[in-house]
C-alpha cells in the first residue's frame, strides 16, 4: 500500500481526492490537511464521505507530514503551493500538484499572469505536465507532476489531434467554455451563493483568464509555432462539468470521415477519451463524476470552420481524477485503477 | 408623492422594496441605506434595477434620514431594527418594520426566542401585526406596522379560517414548510453557496425556528386558546417561494363543499388570496414574484386529517410586497397599488 | 380599446402574450386559440394567470376570429402560420407573426432552411422585420410584422452597430449562443424533460440552426455585403434567457472608449437596450421577464478579437415582449406601454 | 458468473440496473428489453453508459429470454409486470420485481389501489418483501422478491425501530415526503418537462398515493396492530432523492439518548443505514447515487412529537440498488457487492 497525503483537503478538489482514493486498492490515505478546519473530521465537512473516511484534518506542517507519506497530492491555492511542493519533492516524495504553480514552464509567464514570483525555478524545471494523453511516457516514473487546469484539460483534448496534424498553424482558435459552479471553489462568497448563480448565466474574465497561457503553451509546443487563442469562460448554474465549444477557422477542407479518423486514431487507445460519432454532440451530464472526456465534431461547410466540442467533469478529469490517473502512471499501477465508473444519470 | 426611505436596502427584501416602490405611482424613494455598501450605486448591487434606480447607498444616520422621508421601510436584522424603529416612530413617521422586532407582543417571548432584550416595550405596544387579511381595519391609519415573517404569512393564511371557526381548539397542527434559498438572505456563506444547495434538500431548525412563536401567537389570538404547533422548515433548491403543507388532526368531519366554503367565505374579498378548487394544489411557481397566496385543500377521510397547502413568494407576500400592501392601507392608497402583476411563467 | 386575438395561445410565447397584454391599458384580449385545448380555460393551462384571464381556448376558425379583433398575434408553428397570417392581413387586420414564416425576405431561402414552400409571396413582400432598433420608422403604421426569432434578436442587437459602421465586411463572426429551455417550447418530449436537461449542458444544431439565415440576412442588409456567420446554439438548464457570446475577428484596432461610444451612440435613445460600462458583462438573470437587452463589450488586444455579449429574455424581448413593442409602434401607442418592468431578482 | 436479464431497461430504474450490474463482478448482463426501443443500443438511450454496455434492446419475448438468464430484474409498469414475473418464476428463475405487483400481500388491497386485478395470487403468496433491514433472513435463498417502492423504503426505514418497539400503536403518523423528479419516470409529458418543474414545488396525490397501503401494510405487520398514515408526496426540482419528514405524535417521553440508542441498535450492523448524531439532519445530496439511507432524529419537547427524517436516493436505495442488494442476498454474494460507493459531491 502506498501512503498518500492530501494537502488542502477541505475544498471540492480535496473532497474528490478523498472520495476517489478511498476506493483505491493500492493506496491508504494517511492524512489530510486544512488550516481552517484542523481538528474537525472529514465527515463533518463532507457528510457524503461518512463511513468511508475517519480522518481528522490537521494543519500542514511539512516536516511532520513528510514522515507519514509517499505520495503528496497538493490541492492548495496557487502561490501557496510552490514552496510545499518544492519541499516534498526535495524530500524524495512523489508530488502531484493540482495548483497552477508548476504548469507554466516559463517562470516569467507565470509571474505575469499570476502576479506571484516563482521561487523554485529549478524544481519547476523537473515538473511533467500531467496530461496523460500527451505525456504518458514522461509521466511513468516521474516524481513531480503539474496537474493540468480544468479548462486547459477540456480545451487541449479537443485540440491535440489538430495541433499534431499541423492544422493550428494557420487558423484562429476561439474557445468558448462553460463551467459548472464548483469550478469557483468551495467558498463563502455572495458571488457564488445559490440565488446569484441559479437561473443565471454569464461570461467572466473575458480575455484575461489565467488558464489562457497554459492552453497556449501546450498548443504551441504541439504545433511547433506560437499559438494564441481567444478563451472565454462562462459560469453555468449546475454543479459540475465543463463544455468547451471550440472554433478553428479557417480550416482546410475536411470531410466528416477524415476529421473523425484523425480523432479516433489519436484517442482509440485512450481509456478516458470517448470520440463520439461525427455529428453526435457531448453533454456534460454524461461525464459527471467520471474521468471521461467526450468529444463531438462538426465541420461547417458554409463557413469553413471546424467546431470541436468537449465535455469533462471539472473536478474529476479536470482535477482529482486526472491526478489519480497521473499517480497510477507515476507509480506503475494499472492506469484506470479507482477511475472506472460511469456517470450517474440522471 | 409620499417620500419613502429604505433602511437596509442591500439584501433581497431591500431589493424587492426598491423594485416594487420604483413602480408605485404615489411614492418616491428618497434614500436607501447600507453600512457596507455606502457610496455604491443600487445598480452596482442590483444590476436588474439599472434604469429604474439611480440612488447611491448611504449609511443609516437616523437624524439625517428623518428629515428626508415620510415613511420608513426597515429591512434591518432583528435586534438592530428595534432602536431605529423606535426613533422614526417617535419622530412621527410611518414605520413598517420587516424585522422580527415588533411582531411578538410579549417582550419575554421575544427575548426567549431571539436572545435579545427588547428595549422599547412601550413602542412595541403600538405595533399592529401587518397581516391585512386579519388586521385590515387596524392597519388603516396606523403608524407602526410589524410586517409578518415569511413562514408565518404562509402558515397563518392557511389556518386563519380554521382558527376563526374554532377548529384548532382540539387538534394538533403540523406545519411542514419548504422555502426557497432567498429566505436565508443575501450573504457570503458556504452553507448557502450554489454547490451546497443545488440538487440538495434538507430540513433545518426542527422544533426551534424563531417563527414558531409568531405563528402560535396569532393562532392563539384567533382561536381563543393557547395553540402550539410543530413547525419544520426545509430549504429548497430554488430562488423563491414557500410551500407550507399543513396537517390538522383530528378534524371534525368536513365535506369538500363545507371546507371549500369556509375558505372561500374567508377570502372572497381578499385581493391577494386565491382559494383553488377543492383538490387542486398550489405550486410555488405560480406565485413567484407576486403578492398572491394560493391555497389548496384536501380532507383525508381515511385518517380524518385536513391538509391545507399554501404557496407564497417569501420575498413578496412574505416580505416586501406585504410591506407595500401595508403601506397602502396605512396611508390610504388603493390597497393593490404597485402589486398587481401575475407571475412570470415559466 | 384595441381588440386583440392570440392565435396559438397554449405555448410559452402565447402565455407571455396573455400576461403582457392583460396589463396593457389600451388592449382587450378578445380571444385565444388552441386546437388541442379548445374548451379549457386559460387558468387551467396557466394557473399563474388565474385572476387576470377568464378566457376559454377556442379553435382557430379564421372567419369567426376575423370578426372579433383588430390586431392578431400569431404564435403558431412555422408553416402553419403562413396561411392564417395571409388571411387576416387580407382582411385588413394588423398582424404580428411570431413564427418564422415572414422573416426571410427570399422565399427560396425560407424553403431551403425550413423545408416548406412559401405560398404567399406577395404578402411576404409586405412584411416589416420587427426589430424596432433597426426598423422603427417602417414599423410605425405597418400592418404586417414579422417578429424576429429569439436568437436573431440577441445576435443582431450585438452586431447592428458594428454592421452599420462597416466592421463586419472583413471579419469572421462566431455567435456562440446559450438559451434557456423555454426556447424549445412547451411540449411533452423526453428530450426536454426535467431530468434530461437539469445538471446538463450541450450544443445542438451546430451549423444548421434555422435562425442562421435570418441573422445573415439582416447583417448583410446592414453591412452592404453578404455576411456569413458561425452560429452555435446551446441548451441551458434554466427557464429563460439567451446569452450570446459573439466573436468578431480580426477587428481593426479599437479602444475601450471608441467601441463603447459606438454602442452608446447607437442605443442611447433605445428604451430597451442597456449598454453596460466597458468590461462589465451581462447576466441572463438581470433581464429575466423583461424586454431589455443588456450588452457587454471587451476587446482582446492579444488576439485582435472583439467580444460582444448580449443577454435577453427569449420569451419577452425574443418573442412576446418585442411583439407588443411592435404593436405599440404600429398602432401608435407610447412604445414602452405594458413593457416597463425590471427583472425579479433573485 | 450469474446471467442477468433486465426487463424494461429504457427507464431510469432500468438505466441504474445497467449501471450497477455493469460493475458487479459476479454478474453478466445477457439482455435488456424495451418494446419501443428494440434494436437500439443502450448507449443511444443512455450515452453515459457508452463503453460499459454494448447491448442492444430487444422485445420482451418470455420464452426466448428464459433461455438466456438465471436472474430476472423486472422494471416494467405495474399491471404489466404480473404475468412476466409469474412466468419466469414458474420457470425456476430468480425474479426481482421492481414494480408494485407483488408488494401488497392482499390481492384485494392491490386491486383497490391500483385498479388492476391480480391474476397470479398463488405466486403472490411466494413473494418476499425486499427490505433487507427487515426481511434479510427470508431474502436469503428466496426466488421471488417484491422490491419495495421508493417512498415506502424511505418511510419504513424511518419507522421500523419505532414499530418494533411498539411506539406506533397509539400515535398518529404524518409522512411528508419530497421526491426528485426522476421518481416520475422517464417520459415525454409536459407535466415533467423542465420548465414546468424547475423553480417550482408542489404536493400531489394527497391522501391517495398508491404507496400508502404498502407503508401501512409493513408498519401494521411490525406493530401488530392496524396502522394508518397520512402520506403526502411532493415533487422537488432536482433529479434524485427522497427526503421523508415523519411526525409521530403524541410520543411517549423520550430523551435524545434513548431515541438515538433505539435507532443505533436497530441499524448498527446495517451496511446501508447511517444513523446521524441526534439533531444532525440528513440531506438528499449526501446519498445521491448511493444505496445509503441517512436518518436524523429530533424530539420536540414542546409538542411531544418525534420528528424522524430520512434521505435516500429514489433510484438506488429506492429501486435498483436495493434490487441488487436483494439479489446479493438471494444468491449468496457478499451483500454490499457493487454497491460500495459514496455520493459524488457536490
Amino acid at each position: 500500500m502506498v501512503k498518500a497525503l492530501i494537502c488542502g483537503g477541505s475544498g471540492y478538489a480535496g473532497g474528490e481526492l478523498l472520495r476517489i482514493l478511498s476506493h483505491h486498492p493500492h493506496v491508504s490515505i494517511e492524512g489530510v490537511t486544512s488550516e481552517r478546519s484542523a481538528g474537525k473530521s472529514v465527515a463533518a465537512l463532507f457528510p457524503h464521505l461518512r463511513k468511508y473516511s475517519h480522518l481528522l484534518y490537521e494543519p500542514l506542517i511539512p516536516e511532520t507530514l513528510a514522515a507519514k507519506g509517499d505520495v503528496f497530492f497538493m490541492a492548495l491555492p496557487h502561490g501557496t503551493s510552490q514552496q510545499a511542493v518544492d519541499f516534498f519533492y526535495r524530500q524524495g516524495k512523489w508530488v502531484i500538484d493540482l495548483s497552477a504553480d508548476y504548469r507554466l514552464r516559463d517562470a516569467g509567464t507565470y509571474e505575469r499572469w499570476y502576479g506571484v514570483r516563482h521561487e523554485h525555478t529549478s524544481t519547476l524545471g523537473q515538473a511533467v505536465y500531467g496530461l496523460p494523453e500527451v505525456y504518458r511516457e514522461s509521466l511513468k516514473g516521474t516524481r513531480l507532476i503539474a496537474n493540468p487546469g480544468c479548462y486547459p484539460t477540456g480545451a487541449l483534448l479537443g485540440l491535440v489531434p489538430l495541433s499534431r496534424a499541423g492544422f493550428l498553424r494557420h487558423s484562429s482558435i476561439f474557445i468558448d467554455a462553460k463551467s459548472g459552479t464548483s469550478g469557483a471553489g468551495r467558498k463563502g462568497d455572495i458571488s457564488v451563493s445559490f440565488c446569484e448563480i441559479n437561473e443565471g448565466f454569464k461570461a467572466y474574465s473575458v480575455g484575461t483568464h489565467r488558464h489562457t497561457p497554459e492552453i497556449e503553451q501546450e498548443l504551441s509546443v504541439l504545433s511547433g509555432v506560437k499559438v494564441v487563442v481567444d478563451f472565454t469562460p462562462h459560469l453555468l448554474p449546475l454543479d459540475r462539468g465543463i463544455l468547451s465549444t471550440i472554433y478553428v477557422h479557417p480550416m482546410a477542407d475536411v470531410s466528416p470521415e477524415s476529421i473523425s479518423a484523425l480523432y479516433r486514431d489519436a484517442y482509440e487507445k485512450e481509456p478516458f477519451v470517448r470520440v463520439l460519432e461525427y455529428g453526435v454532440l457531448p453533454n456534460i451530464k454524461n461525464v459527471r463524476g467520471t474521468n471521461f472526456c467526450d468529444i463531438g465534431l462538426k465541420f461547417n461547410e458554409r463557413t469553413h470552420s471546424l467546431i470541436v466540442i468537449t465535455a469533462i467533469d471539472n473536478l474529476v478529469k479536470g482535477a482529482s481524477g486526472q491526478a489519480v490517473h497521473n499517480m497510477n502512471l507515476a507509480l506503475g499501477f494499472p492506469e484506470t485503477t479507482a477511475l472506472e465508473n460511469s456517470a450517474v444519470f440522471p
